[in-house]
């Protein structure tokens, strides 16, 4: 169990991501944490160009990148937590994105924080399936499960 | 039937997308058009911080991205064309992604183009669902459904 409260992407190295990548300049650089109900949660506040259609709400492309992310690191944190050991420690645990499947409930307004909070719901060795929510204030704006893949190191080490 | 050539985006005027707003400089400026077949493609070249963890392959929610706002204006296309009516022209038509089902087959390398190829599978009054292939030359590296939701026009002028 890691008690380190940084992020779960602070405590990994390599992560180039688009979505969550600590470094990507031109990312979103979601963050995502651990609740005590071992659940976590990643807040983000959207600029205006990742809008959808209609310029008041959310972009859907940009709601799946959160969710993907958040979902994935999720299920990156997790395993780390089953072996009872630091996110990030060696050896490294990885996961990649088997698939995704969103149900966008109502519009995610654009000017307020949108929060996805996702929790494990099954594991095994090679496969982690996670569900998320994702929240306009007291709206759930959309509901989601990802499939996250455990992959060997060498696909990080390109 | 409408025989423009250009984009079916650059065809519909007020759409301020991440994925697909002609005007939306921060965006993809993504583009969709009918083939003879009937289906549609888009063809995507992502840049470099467009990445996943590894920064060889595309971020799974710029790919989700691409699928969702293809598929949407497939879903938009497609609905005009069944009116034998211009796309673009009045009264407005107007849809939404409803839901987003993402298979993710093989990594998609960064530095190729992606080319999402889609079809109408089935469309009633309120719902078009559209199938979707992503691929990177030969791979097909996503397969996607989306069903997208018919929405009155108040929603885009806001």
């Amino acid at each position: 169990m890691s008690d380190d409260a940084r992020a779960i992407q602070d405590q990994i190295d390599g992560n180039h991501c688009f979505g969550c990548g600590p470094r990507n300049d031109g990312g979103l650089q979601l963050k995502s944490f651990f609740t005590d109900d071992g659940r976590t949660t990643c807040r983000y506040e959207p600029p205006p160009h990742q809008c959808a259609g209609p310029s008041s709400i959310v972009n859907g492309g940009i709601i799946a990148t959160v969710i993907d992310c958040h979902c994935v690191c999720t299920a990156m944190g997790h395993a780390y937590r089953l072996e009872q050991r630091p996110i990030g420690s060696d050896p490294k645990l990885w996961y990649v994105t088997g698939s995704l499947n969103v149900r966008y409930k109502a519009p995610t307004p654009i000017d307020m924080p949108i929060d996805a909070i996702a929790e494990v719901v099954e594991c095994t060795e090679k496969k982690t399936i996670v569900r998320c929510e994702l929240r306009s204030g007291a709206t759930v704006c959309a509901e989601a499960e990802v499939i996250a893949i455990r992959v060997p190191e060498e696909m990080y080490r390109q």
